[in-house]
């Protein structure tokens, strides 16, 4: 997505002060488990088929520690005492996804208007509504998020939006995985530049580094090339490695932003972040879909990460064809994204993996060009990676966020020659049953455990229907 | 697909004898239902949102007469005694989905070799197989393709293969509406064109228009123009008028075939059909993702169907760009396949829908070029219109082959303004709740009831390691 990209209007960054009102009850009633479950510390998946840290396919036990977090053991008939355990005949475990790009509460907007350009999209229909979007707003449509994340095998994401504060809350709950990016946006105004920085680093002493919780951390988040001045872009970098954290940045989405860039700085969007000392290991770009040769030479030499989102490209028909065999030569770390659910428009990584590989197929004319184990790589271990993360694989040792596919008829023929193909290629979120974050199952026999997810989308539901009518945006939405 | 498309060796039309010994005991298990229901003869789903006929969203009562396999009325507060009741409280009904291009049987092909150009997957990896494919294989890896199918939404689909009984007994047990097509291919050999006509009329005989069961019909389907003589080409076109049924066909599959075409007919694929004077309004061609303008006018001219395949022209690496707007523009009545599972690697109606809007947005650098709307009348309306079942929309008197999706969080918002483009863009398996196929219930709460899944998938999956190490065809698979 462009300018705009958020989805959010460049004057919402001054209306969110710095607490928030709760609907505490509300929020209370959610917090209710409604699948009770015996308070194991130990988790074991038995006679399992699993992808292992070479993306090749083994079979036996994983024990879990459920305290640590942590996969403790991987072998063969693993004592399973005092252990919640799982038959593994007819399952496969692999890492749970990495969604490297998105904005969460974007999902309160989905499918409201289609068949529209982006810019009359954004004008008439997403600025209005986020206008009128509360913070309990933000947490419902992050909750509905997280729930289809977890449900389509996601254990972690990389967010950028605001009212962060209210994605924390919902995530933490859930128990998925996050990086949170506070999005700034100051549009060469000095005074919003401060206020940005000042809330981008408020979020980053509340979440860095898991100090609110283990399964949080934050990120800097400057929106883009075109929104953010060359003082904030490099102040924001600045910032970043003064936390140790990484810098989430949209870069080449459209072929107007290189025009534009090529016009006002003589030289591509890139090109210009090199200039601006902003490209190291720690920064991701998101996008990059109009990139020329030289650009993924300077990508890969600063060992930078990309995340793709070609559905949501696809869908904005942004028009540009990401070089993904060049990146892989040139060792940039590609990691795989849906972007929002306003411009996807679901959050679906199976779905994401199939359609990066097809595209370059289809661009190429070349059905040899990728491998599904380049794909299943770019979504689970570079994602992690890319967030520093000791997870995106499944070996002893690595945190636990695991997937745990059923192989019904669809995965079908299964054994170990077929088993990589057919999550990249036939896996869709009907075959995820259970899901592992952080040692604890979030997902139990394709139920949410931690939270009531039909109270969830009730009054989610009702909130966006409420947000849509009380709406003066003039669409037919 | 190319030459090959059916992935089968053109010697393998050989070795059908008319009748094959089956495996009468392996059959019999499958036919116990796993889910004992009552025999009511109405069912009536209660309160749901569905999609009428003019594919807007409605809300009230549906009921389906099982005996006739008809929706006997649409309205408010129906009565309920007698019947069998779904209450529709945050579900979706919608027309289940025509796949108007596949080979049901290379599931057993899939996910087997990856990476791999097109001549040397089949020369090295598919012939090799097929040859060695007994008729209880096709059997059941037609059941594992249709579980697939019905468990994503699917009701019916238009078959080319060979096998064809085995097909037509997997189909009538597990209850999916068929229409099956003996592939033709002759190779100029006269002796082979006579030996084809000969079993493609046998299957007619049985199975066309409904005299074998009511779920399944039968058409002519002579496999391309580079595998068919002139003389089969319009010798099965009469037949196909003789029976008064469709005429199938590849067609523009690949660049390759357009320049051979040029080359020896001096005119292009359709053009060349058009002169043998094939093309009329039960004509449906498959792919045609490389046709020109002056293709398109014949074409609509003609009134002909496509069934647009994308999954598998991308995953193929074909190159080719349908038309769409064009198509419909000239009135081409467009539909949507998946082709086989060797080449997708899914069957899934959802995926195809979402990846046809995607890529004609990314081709076209617009998103406004496809309607939501269009892409679910390609799935449904316009495959019943091809084939000329009285089905694909919700409206009394129509057949009753209905999908109904659970509006889980991936949906939501729902609504009556969200929930086509939900259909179109959001949704996925997971969402399939139930199948109700000429008025019987095929799913129910996600279940199979009318074959045991599990039984079907162990052993075909025994079937297709036994085949795979049994092969001599020398490829890593």
């Amino acid at each position: 997505m462009e300018a705009s990209v958020l989805g959010c209007s460049p004057r919402r960054a001054e209306s969110i002060p710095a607490k928030m009102p709760m609907k505490t009850n509300a929020m209370a009633s959610i917090k209710s488990k409604t699948i009770p479950t015996k308070n194991y510390s130990m988790l074991l998946l038995r006679d399992i088929y699993y992808i292992n840290k070479n993306l090749d396919v083994g079979m036996g036990d994983l024990l879990i520690d459920s305290e640590s977090g942590r996969i403790e053991r991987i072998g063969k008939d693993l004592p399973a005492a005092g252990c919640e355990k799982i038959e593994g005949k007819g399952m496969l475990a692999m890492s749970a996804f990495f969604n490297m790009h998105t904005h969460s509460p974007m999902t309160l907007f989905r499918n409201l208007a289609e068949n529209m350009r982006l810019h009359e999209w954004l004008s008439k229909v997403i600025w209005p509504l986020e206008k009128k979007t509360s913070e309990t707003d933000i947490y419902y449509s992050s909750m509905v998020a997280f729930i289809e994340m977890i449900k389509s095998g996601t254990g972690c994401f990389n967010d950028m939006y605001f009212h962060m504060e209210a994605i924390a809350r919902a995530s933490k709950q859930i128990g998925i995985r996050a990086c949170l990016g506070y999005g700034m946006i100051d549009l060469n105004d000095e005074g919003k530049r401060d206020r940005e920085m000042r809330e981008c680093e408020r979020v980053l002493k509340k979440y860095s580094n898991g100090k609110h919780s283990e399964l949080i951390t934050a990120n800097v988040a400057p929106h883009s090339i075109y929104t953010c001045s060359k003082k904030l872009l490099t102040e924001a970098k600045k910032l970043a490695g003064s936390y140790g954290t990484t810098y989430n940045i949209h870069c080449s989405e459209t072929r107007k932003e290189v025009f534009d860039c090529l016009g006002v700085n003589k030289c591509r969007p890139v090109e210009y972040l090199e200039k601006l000392k902003v490209l190291d290991e720690k920064t991701i770009l998101a996008h990059s879909v109009w990139v020329a040769k030289q650009e993924v030479a300077i990508m890969g030499k600063r060992k930078c990460s990309v995340s793709h989102n070609p559905v949501s490209n696809m869908k904005l028909a942004s028009g540009g064809e990401i070089p993904l065999p060049e990146m892989f030569d040139a060792g940039v770390n590609v990691c795989l994204g849906t972007d929002g659910a306003a411009s996807n428009n679901s959050l679906n990584m199976f779905e994401t993996m199939k359609t990066a590989a097809l595209i370059q197929n289809q661009f190429r004319w070349d059905p040899t060009i990728i491998s599904p184990k380049q794909m299943l790589k770019c979504a689970t271990v570079n994602g992690a990676k890319a967030l520093g993360i000791n997870s995106g694989a499944i070996a002893e040792g690595k945190l636990a966020d695991i997937t745990v596919l059923s192989l019904d008829a669809n995965l079908q023929p299964a054994n170990e020659k077929t088993l990589v193909n057919a999550i990249v290629y036939s896996a869709n979120p009907s075959n995820v049953k259970h899901v592992i974050i952080n040692g604890k199952l979030v997902l139990k026999d394709g139920k949410i455990t931690t939270v009531d997810e039909q109270k969830i989308i009730d009054e989610f539901n009702k909130r966006a229907e409420r947000l849509a009518s009380a709406s003066d945006c003039g669409a037919e939405i």
